[in-house]
């Protein structure tokens, strides 16, 4: 009845949706309070105050059927304009509204990049671990997915065999930084490589590779960190980000689309990705949010919330013998798992109401991924379990 | 650098988006008064007062988190519950939610429905005219469109030419009533026949054959006429809504799916429903607006006044010579061309800042179609414009 393609992926479903449908009937169950569910990049910190403040000025003080009807499919001219003014604020570029396209949030700007992008066959380079759903999008225009194996000791993009993997069919290479599910920044270093090789490549292949950077996470670092502004590295960019965690509004589905003006057929992508996002049936990105975001440019989250989250986390479990990495930004910890099979770790964590992702749902199996936007209480909560799950395997107590 | 698919479709581009663009281009050239700007679908009557209302005291009186964070990927539970109460109530049904996906809108949703069906060369049956997207979303998942051709005395779908075309590999038929572009609204007699011709080729075939059926004009009704409800007359119907127009909400994007539970694999078909909202990147229909609606299913929108265009336009074009068919739903008046191609007399009308869009783009040249969903000023003021068509065109005067 319906589709074979669909028929599999009904079947495998998406992992971490899946635990979250779990994870709201174990708290159904068990009480909130006692289930400890790492598994969905829900935010858990309010929106800032200005986004209510924005909607409810933006609709007492905007015409009925300018706010809530048509426009544009690429969006409201003076979002997108107000958006370009404020990135050439932080990265000094020089964008204008014709180098913005609204989204409806992050994926449906991957989705409609590709779509604008991708021919059948066509290659699609990503550095594991990454975000599972981009096999997904990539498979919807029926690209091919070309897997880069993790360096586990940083985390940042295995550009030796990136460069070996590049092709006369590569298309297009995701990246994603602050990255899901490890936290990681990549490096001006790392993307002033990357941009080179890409740069060598596309006149080795005499073709143009676009480099898509997925940056949901771009506001969410730590200490200090900086996230380099990707186009600067190379100009066949497509930036793509979404308001989910900047503001906290995943389920508004906002975000855009950067394209430079120097990126080739600049006229021609533009236009592709108005028309995707129609043909795809966003039709545009939702109405009122775009006029609201426009309005909170200086708005920011309580990445502090989000920090403690992590410290707590980071010492609990490295005190506890676990092994992970300090992440840099975004809200996950990519933790290795005590069990070589890190599916039967995720199983064990369940008995203690934890619910943790399994790395190989981003290409990356033996590790696990803690979604840290959750209450503190949910992370103090959960390190008791934890303690018994290091006693279960025996594990070394670091001595911090 | 773009797709070869995507060279095509930005030549060709949307006709009445390109419309649109340019009517915002006279409008700033001659002024909003002087452009008689019938080309999109964009109603000019303000969202009921209770929207705005529901916007405020929801933004007021609801966690940020539940409100504008994640839920699961077909939607808010209390939302579905409420819309399939209100559809119970209205048709008899017995709907849950489960049988309610929240879309981001109608395209939204027809994109998600046909992913979910469609195997690469399936054949989708729809009736002419009829929407032109419908081209771009079928293609989207590699499906090809079998056209009926137009019964252009009533403008209700050509059975006999349907039954024939019905073939092993039709996965699906498309309807839409009150029909864009024609005003038509399909009959409870078209309806009966056309269920029972299907479930005849679903035993000749052996094989599934899903009615969709995209109604964002169910409540856009004139004289008091009914819009039957499809499923009471196939039990493969999926229905797809919108907001757009009966709340004049189009720039929102919400609507949503209904899957009768006798629906033929249905809750395969319910959990392809969700896995193609997710990886087609709308994750979700707008969190916000989900919650909106369904605080005003009651509401709904000043059918008053596009009764009004539609009675004076009706009575203008047809006293000045035009022949037109008298809409009974929807906010469109499909007229006959007095040219035989009426792209030339698009182009004539153009010169009276008249914008109407081409019956080619609806698959039925030789018409084409005005979207009255404008203020009475731009009927009243185009009137003139017509009348001097009529007299370059040498029409017989009506007798009116």
């Amino acid at each position: 009845m319906i589709s074979r393609k669909m028929e599999d992926l009904v079947k495998g479903s998406s992992v971490i949706r899946a635990m979250f449908e779990e994870g709201r009937q174990m708290a159904a169950k068990y009480g909130e309070e006692n289930v400890f569910d790492f598994s969905l990049g829900n935010p858990n910190v309010p929106a800032p105050a200005e986004v209510n403040s924005a909607i409810i000025d933006i609709v007492n003080n905007t015409d009925s059927v300018r706010l809530h009807g048509y426009m544009s499919n690429v969006g409201h001219d003076e979002v997108r304009e107000a958006i370009a003014e404020s990135l050439n604020g932080k990265y000094g570029t020089a964008y204008g509204k014709a180098n913005i396209v609204m989204t409806v949030g992050a994926a449906g700007g991957l989705n409609v990049a590709l779509k604008a992008i991708l021919n059948p066959g066509d290659e699609v380079i990503a550095f594991a671990p990454y975000f599972g759903e981009y096999n997904n999008y990539v498979s919807n225009y029926d690209g091919k997915m070309v897997i880069i194996t993790p360096d586990t000791e940083t985390f940042q993009p295995n550009l030796a065999e990136f460069e070996q993997k590049i092709t006369d069919k590569t298309a297009c290479v995701i990246v994603n930084s602050p990255n899901n599910p490890t936290g990681v920044i990549y490096s001006e270093e790392t993307l002033e490589k990357l941009g080179k090789i890409l740069d060598e490549k596309q006149k080795a292949f005499g073709r143009t590779i676009y480099l898509i950077t997925d940056e949901p996470y771009r506001e969410l670092a730590y200490d200090g960190a900086e996230v380099p502004w990707v186009p600067d590295f190379y100009s066949n960019t497509i930036v793509g980000y979404s308001y989910s965690k900047s503001l906290s509004l995943p389920g508004e589905r906002i975000g855009y689309l950067v394209i430079p003006s120097e990126a080739d057929g600049f006229e021609e992508l533009a236009a592709a990705l108005g028309v995707a996002t129609r043909i795809l049936g966003f039709v545009n990105a939702p109405s009122l949010m775009q006029f609201v975001i426009a309005k909170c440019l200086d708005a920011s989250t309580d990445v502090s919330y989000y920090d403690r989250n992590r410290n707590t986390l980071y010492e609990g479990l490295t005190k506890l013998g676990f092994s992970c990495q300090k992440p840099e930004g975004a809200f996950y910890l990519f933790m290795k798992s005590p069990l070589a099979d890190e599916k039967e770790f995720v199983g064990m964590a369940k008995k203690y109401n934890i619910l943790l992702v399994p790395g190989s749902t981003f290409m990356c199996p033996g590790y696990v991924r803690i979604a840290y936007c959750v209450s503190y209480e949910t992370v103090k909560g959960s390190l008791a379990g934890f303690e018994k799950l290091a006693d279960e395997l025996g594990l070394i107590r670091g001595m911090k």
